[in-house]
């Protein structure tokens, strides 16, 4: 895992400073309790208004609150009656926010998680698991883009297995949602957490006897396969919309949409918030999820947060504003 | 409670309305479940980039979790078993980001809550408290605007118990902390929580066996004074501060300031934490509080949060933004 994200680190930081036409920052950076990462970040650039590709692995031990949060489904820790366990995790993660507001911001995150036995750290069964997914988030809708960026996906889910991504895209529309203001964060993607040994053999009857070891493979195979096709997934979008025109008031647009990202990534991102609380986790790589800029508006006509049941005023000339929220408020099948 | 707050609420929008030269839009609303409020806004003013003075009076049932998270000590509901309770809550809470980065942004909210008792909701005694404060936000240092707010504001707790201002400035001070940044998110001012009979019986040994009825009218009494300096404290600051003349650098780090707001009131704040959890609470009210603008910057010189100890790097010509940060992570005594 490592290997493979620090190998597509380097690809995908390559392919966009050549779109961007500026370099990445690299700073290399150690964990004190073990382990550490690399973090690249592209500001103020000519494409990317914020750009950064990170890759940590660390390692070490875990309190229990913090077990308790790594997993979403918490299984085999909530019972587990210890207090600090042994850890290894591996990731991906990256955030792009381009200049131009017909460009869309992209996310995508791929994780290896692993510990030990809570019972026997040496020679006990260790429990692992990979999670990640990727989703995009236009100011303004592109319905092809948005087909794009799903075919692409599903493609690679498919040669894996044809039920994860109707699992995945669900459960991506599920989890990137602002429920205090009831609109999703953008059109999806994919989403998943907790794949291990036990997800694999629930997945189809042929594996249902599948060893520990395979499992994993697949797995990897598959997350694998899913980091390689974010390049091929986005690429394409952002060379197409990166030079369109633009007026001020699409890009007020864009820096309204920006301050959702914002609300969703502080408010409700499980990763963010287990980041920001643990001790001496790197604060800058975590947030350099959030955008160089952000606004907020009190009632905005069309994105406003009402009460009265009304989605959006009837507001003359915010068609395209409207249709995204169109989107948002009733997410799509988009292939 | 519910006059006080009605009155204060003109009052102050009326003197803030004289200074930006613009009127408020005032919004009221009813809340589905019981009560309603009333928002009043100014956007993108002369002088205040964004003002919001909200008032709530609102009532009904509170699910166990949200009765939990209603009280800092919960001393009296935890061990209660019991599922919901009938409460009454009134306040006034008002957030001012004014443009010019010389002036600073200000934040204040005094609230009474009432609950009724669980085991007899009609003939029980009640459990009542009063929570409260009013903290300053600059972007740069002026010490003798700090002073000012400062000892206005310790004046106003003088008159009512010597003991008051310490106690809530070291609270003020703990609380609006963003532990993730290890700094303060301002220079302070004062906050309190849970202030009912028990405390006022703690504060003093004259006051040992004041009744629940004298307890309420003299923290009433306090907070009616508190809500009262709000003016005085801040008014003479942002008339002085309005129109300085100032650089686009200035600007960009009052935006970077603002993001760091941002990131206390989505992460760290408990009402706002509380409201956009709460099914059917007012969004854009709750929000009203998040800036017009703001920014982050990955590895901001001055104010970047580094992992090597360093507090701010040997930036040439940016004294005035390291002597804000020096305060920020070294909290003062003003007076």
């Amino acid at each position: 895992m490592e290997k493979l994200i620090k190998e597509q680190q380097k690809r995908i930081i390559d392919e966009l400073s050549k779109i961007d036409g500026n370099a990445f920052t690299i700073d290399e950076w150690d964990r004190p309790n073990g382990g550490g990462g690399i973090s690249c970040v592209l500001q103020d650039g000519n494409v990317f208004e914020k750009a950064g590709v990170n890759v940590s692995v660390v390692y070490g031990k875990l309190p229990r609150p913090a077990i308790e949060k790594m997993r979403a489904d918490h299984k085999s820790f909530v019972s587990a009656d210890v207090d600090s366990l042994d850890f290894f995790a591996a990731g991906l993660s990256l955030v792009l926010h381009p200049k131009n507001p017909m460009a869309p911001t992209v996310h995508l995150n791929y994780r290896f998680f692993e510990t030990s036995d809570p019972k026997d750290a040496l020679n006990g069964k260790t429990n692992w698991w990979f999670g990640g997914g990727t989703d995009l988030t236009p100011s303004y809708l592109f319905p092809e883009d948005c087909e794009h960026f799903h075919k692409t996906i599903k493609d690679v889910c498919d040669t894996h297995d044809p039920s994860y991504y109707p699992k995945f895209k669900a459960w991506c529309d599920k989890y990137f949602y602002l429920t205090h203001r009831n609109e999703a964060r953008g059109i999806g993607g994919i989403f998943f957490d907790d794949l291990d040994t036990e997800f694999i053999r629930q997945s189809s009857p042929a594996s249902a006897s599948i060893s520990d070891k395979e499992a994993q493979e697949r797995l990897f195979s598959f997350v694998t396969d899913g980091l390689c096709s974010f390049l091929p997934a986005y690429v394409p979008i952002v060379k197409k919309r990166k030079d369109m025109p633009f007026t001020e008031q699409e890009k007020d647009w864009q820096q309204l949409r920006r301050g959702r990202y914002v609300e969703f990534n502080l408010v409700h991102d499980r990763g963010t918030s287990f980041g920001l609380r643990t001790p001496g986790s790197r604060i800058e790589s975590i947030l350099m999820s959030l955008p160089r800029t952000a606004k907020w508006v009190y009632m905005d006509p069309v994105s406003g947060t009402r009460t009265d049941g009304v989605e959006s005023e009837d507001v003359e000339g915010m068609e395209r504003e409207k249709e995204l929220m169109e989107v948002l408020k009733h997410p799509k099948e988009w292939v």
